[in-house]
């Protein structure tokens, strides 16, 4: 950290629970990298209306993360939203600009962004998406708007869910669709057929790592596989498409890549990418 | 400053402007000394019920110095206040404990600590107050709490002000009292009783330090003289004062200690002085 003042800027992530948020050390390993006059904190926060009162209060306070479970509600007490991110129905950002608070979302780019890297071919190619949630909202909007997919192919366990998400796609954008509840017939055919799989669900994820959303045996050469889990940072699902000769993208690069957006919307500056990632990867070990 | 984490608790000035203010300085080299998991911040503030509302929402937000024009009313919006503080009618710091904020002033606590480490003698003693302000009327609460003086004499130029603190007083604690429009004549009877002259007016403050509110030939030996300006470090006053071989107590001494006071507030440690009045010594001679 450099020298705090009296013109240092604020930057913090809001959730409940917060403790373990990579945030705080990304953001501020990117700040010193850089010498940028910000500290980034995390508040543990129950009223959301009044932590955002309190932002807009408080002069320095520039940039807030917002996680679970804020995202949704965060977006009533901000001033203004671009359309796809009320679309999604989400956001994980807030910036402080000219006495204005405006919500904006992440995570969507931040996932493309981890696709693009790794050099995921999406343009014409069939993508299959399990799990229909928020994170799952986020990156379908994102690939509507921002890709040209042959196709995007929802599966989830929840009727409504995956039929709310494809209805609100169908309405908003022009992206190809199908979508259906996630049976071991509908994912079987749907993995068949995909050039691109994107876990959305949290199958796999730590406490439980011996889940995986896709048995191993469905997974095909030439298939790219993109886990939006990243703890542990190999996924069995990862791990099984890597044993197959996959292309694998890992969720920490999801991570990195929203973080490293909202350090641009925060400071305004490009942020220091292999910087954050060596951050988050050496949190991630202990 | 140290690593921040998901623990680092954060303190702030909160004022209109804070451009100036030398708390984060002061306050920081403290946490820094002791290896303390804190950050202290500067905001300008406007509207204290919002900043006070994100406060009590953001969880690791501990402490606030509350600075000029906001130490009245941010009475208003915390949960607890000492009755001393009520008395005095304002507030400088406040700590957010067990989901409470709890309103307190360090000014005149401050004050007494900068006379008591001078080694100047209050018990028995005649004391002239100059000023009937905010800050006279911290001082003058805390002398009649916690010492003996034998009177304690007001002067102000306002008349309502001067018999508002003096009736105050009057109804609220049993220290003895004489109070009266500051005049020529007033002063040079005040000056020539006193033992301890406290100037709480903002005569001799930058940009004006030609000014003094006692003229030289009045001060006489064996007086003691507090000026609570501390910018210049030595008013005209104290200068005066000193020519003549008069203990002299600055300003400064009553700003570090009422931010020795809020750092044991908000980090429950005791603070490191000489670290904290090296660092406000630095600041000011910038």
């Amino acid at each position: 950290m450099g020298q705090i003042t009296t013109a240092t800027r604020l930057c913090a992530v809001i959730g409940n629970p917060v403790g373990h948020s990579l945030s705080p050390a990304i953001h501020n390993a990117g700040y010193a990298a850089l010498g940028l006059d910000f500290v980034y904190l995390a508040f543990q926060v129950e009223d959301v209306a009044a932590a955002l009162a309190g932002m807009r209060a408080l002069g320095n306070f520039r940039g807030m993360s917002v996680t679970i479970p804020h995202k949704i509600t965060a977006m009533l007490y901000v001033d203004e939203i671009a359309e796809v991110d009320r679309a999604i129905g989400s956001i994980n950002t807030i910036v402080h600009q000219d006495g204005k608070l405006v919500g904006l979302g992440t995570d969507g780019p931040g996932a493309l962004k981890a696709l693009v890297e790794a050099g995921v071919q999406l343009e014409g190619r069939q993508v299959l998406m399990l799990g229909a949630g928020g994170a799952a909202r986020a990156i379908a909007f994102t690939l509507a708007q921002r890709t040209r997919v042959q196709k995007l192919h929802l599966l989830d366990i929840a009727e409504a869910t995956v039929q709310g998400l494809a209805a609100d796609l169908q309405a908003k954008t022009a992206i190809p669709l199908e979508a259906a509840v996630l049976t071991d017939a509908a994912l079987a055919r749907g993995v068949a057929a995909a050039d691109v799989i994107i876990n959305c669900t949290p199958v796999g994820m730590h406490p439980r790592p011996e889940g995986s959303p896709v048995p191993a045996e469905l997974l095909r050469p030439g298939q790219a596989v993109f886990d939006i889990v990243y703890n542990p940072l190999e996924t069995k699902l990862l791990a099984d498409a890597r044993a197959r000769g996959l292309q694998t993208v890992s969720g920490v690069e999801m991570f990195i890549h929203q973080a490293v957006l909202q350090f641009k919307q925060f400071t305004g500056v490009e942020a220091p990418v292999e910087v954050m990632r060596r951050v988050v990867l050496e949190q991630l070990k202990k």
